[in-house]
């Protein structure tokens, strides 16, 4: 495999996994996700080994699956366990298992070797089982390279750009109105990158306007953690005299194919938790809709579409930058580590 | 051409050709079939000589057709007759023809050289033309190899569990009630292969009781016979001491690309020919596109996909996979013997 | 580039560029055409040298373009002018620019090095400015190599049988009614080719007849010139003792991919120019989105389709085809003296 295999890959929502089987592609491997009759969580390739028809479109019986063409059975560890009308099942017939868990809302694969899989190294996200915050998850699929999405995020300036009408900062056009003081921060500790910025007294766009619950100039910072393959955990403060609000946000990339990707998300704040004014879970489904699936997510197939056409361009980094750099070249040397080639889209 | 050549290929129903052109690709050519001014039936390759204008958008004038681009005509043979305002015709504007007869309720094609067409070699479908049996003709396109469609309809028994709830026999879920006797017959014969599959006293999906006209436990079994390139006759028979009701259907795999053919059928009955009460040819035909459109063809089609993207698996064949495996022996033979390089979907 | 890289291509109809960045492929190469704040027409490269993000998501902030993703500015010349919070700008954030220029209701580029960029060479039009005219202007986006187009309009006999219901003169089909008198003039000079196509006293079809303002025989009369890489002017004139009509036609074929083109036309009359009774603008625009988005976009692209299916296949000319051949000689010669391979749509 071509990706870091050491690591979990978010692979789905935890309520997108139940008895009805699941077709997901995790790291170009066609998987079939489902639940069993008592609860837990499995992931098997998406064959059945008889004829290759995929085993996402038969059924869960009890602790097993069944292949719905011609009846072969599988437990969650990949082994065939009943041939119909014959006695004995080929050892041929066994199937590969990834590992799952299923923590934080999400369900995690293990998609190295499974003997390797260590509980361990799951990435904490704990704040969504903290009872005085309230989280709301997504998934999106994206067609674009993960790393393209990761970038997206990593560079926290675009959101005065492209969403300056919305969550951005006002801050963003040539020749626009004075420019706030801005402070950055990015720190690389082992496998992890830690960054901050923070704009100073800043006015807001409208929606960020309500998240802060202040329309008076404010003080917006952004703390980014990043982690291998690609989770950025977040916290998102506003704070002046009169306020101060926080979100947690988690940004899990994960790759489907080279030129597309699952993005999953959880929007957790410490405001309106109780559901009944805003934000409800609603209003931050809708919005989060409109600014990530409105404008990052064009955003970034375009920017796709666009690699795919120009071929072998050379990005020409900015100062703000930094984040991206740091994680880039500590995603390099994980694959230079790994003995695994390092991929182009963090080469440039 | 990688197909056998001494054989009929299907390429639409009777009924499907007119004197308006139609473009069809058969075993990877693309062809115009057209019916002329007398009736008869023409295959031609779908091309004007002169530009490369597909001919199926072209006029039938008599026993001729003209190319709608610069009028070019040619006939049935592919002989280029008229160029408009010149008089003479360069030989070179010659195209190919394809023998075509129409026999059966079909229209078959020779794809090899048309000096060799053989129409005592067409199969014998004679049943279409009892007046005691009533038919009713398909035509599906499936974005499959041919092979994987005959695949399965020659293993039986996938009927139990892909049709279940509605054609298949009530033997089918692991640790679902009593097990019936079940006889496997399967005979190689020359070019042709022999296969019964009888279940004993069993009961029936929903719609398998309405065919057999009785709700009691049956007798059902199934005599096949194949035969190249991929034709298969079938008799479907029902019998208790009540009741005692015969299908006969003869399910055609043409091929059109290496992941996609035409699927030709006739389910011709012997009960109900009067079209009167159930089953009327409207019945057939809902029942036969809720069943192979509905089941089979997603399936089919669901593992051509998996294939791709598993690449080079090998298939774990079962104990009731011999007539498979039968007929996928002849089959490798006889492009052997034909010169040619057998198929994957036969050597797997 | 494989293209003729020392003429004008046409890119856009001169109404489709506005303040709101349009991007469009030209030559195989994507570009953002925009209008400034001055009215200046502009062309650069479609993509933003920080990260790819494809310019004509942007927007137009005075003589420049700025990126919507991280806010980098560009001038007309494709100089980076800005990266937002800092200094400097690196010299190679510069992307590649076209010279642009308004003439005759269309916007040309100039795909070779810009300084050769030479308005003289631009194709001469000037009867879309000549006040006793009244032109209508059309932009169609072909699933067809742009010669394929060009060819089409090279053989003008092709009207009396794609167009024979609507546009054509009534003297196509093998065995008709009496087949009026024909003249062709073909004549080459220099690096354009000039044509004459003369029906005598024929009937026309119904759409044509209303364009000569006569239901009895004319005199029909098509004088084409074309010159490099694909621009044909035309005038289709109707005469004969009651009627004299003319119609003014440029046609202009670029190339957008090797199998895809952008086909423009003007379509230029001298009767009804007040636009009060037939035609009408609106009249002319029906008409040949009919006639051209009916019956020749979908020959072409069953054209490059069957092309693409058939593989090297070698055409056989008519007598009619002279024109074609002419200018098939005259480009293969202008891409030799290029010394850039002649592509096989005009080897063939």
């Amino acid at each position: 495999m071509h990706y870091l295999d050491d690591v979990w890959y978010c692979a789905a929502l935890a309520t997108e996994v139940a008895a009805k089987p699941l077709a997901r592609t995790i790291c170009e491997r066609p998987v079939v996700l489902f639940r069993t009759a008592s609860g837990r969580v499995a992931a098997l390739e998406d064959r059945c080994s008889h004829r290759q028809a995929p085993l996402s479109r038969g059924r869960v019986i009890g602790e097993e699956i069944q292949c719905v063409y011609h009846g072969f059975v599988f437990d969650c560890a990949g082994n065939c366990t009943h041939v119909p009308r014959q006695e004995s099942v080929p050892a041929a017939a066994r199937i590969a298992h990834y590992p799952a868990v299923e923590r934080w809302g999400y369900v995690w694969l293990w998609m190295g070797p499974p003997e390797a899989a260590d509980p361990d190294a799951l990435p904490d996200l704990d704040w969504n089982a903290n009872p005085k915050l309230r989280p709301v998850f997504f998934h999106w699929n994206v067609k674009a390279n993960f790393q393209l999405m990761a970038d997206n995020l990593l560079d926290v300036s675009h959101t005065d750009f492209l969403h300056g009408d919305s969550i951005g900062s006002r801050i963003a056009a040539k020749g626009g109105a004075g420019e706030p003081k801005v402070e950055l921060e990015c720190r690389i500790e082992g496998e992890r990158v830690h960054f901050m910025r923070r704009v100073h007294e800043t006015l807001l766009g409208p929606v960020a306007t309500k998240w802060a619950g202040s329309d008076k100039p404010v003080d917006r910072t952004n703390y980014l953690m990043w982690e291998a393959p690609n989770t950025i955990h977040s916290v998102l403060e506003f704070k002046n005299a009169e306020t101060h609000h926080t979100i947690h946000l988690d940004h899990i990339m994960t790759p489907e194919t080279p030129a597309t990707m699952h993005y999953f998300m959880n929007w957790t704040r410490d405001f309106g938790i109780d559901n009944a004014g805003y934000p409800t879970d609603d209003d931050v489904w809708r919005e989060q809709n409109t600014v990530i699936g409105g404008d990052d997510i064009p955003m970034v197939e375009a920017q796709q579409a666009n690699l795919a056409r120009f071929g072998a361009v050379k990005d020409v980094p900015a100062l703000q930058d930094r984040f991206v750099v740091a994680v880039h070249r500590t995603l390099a040397r994980l694959y230079r580590d790994a003995g695994k080639p390092v991929p182009r889209e963090i080469e440039r």
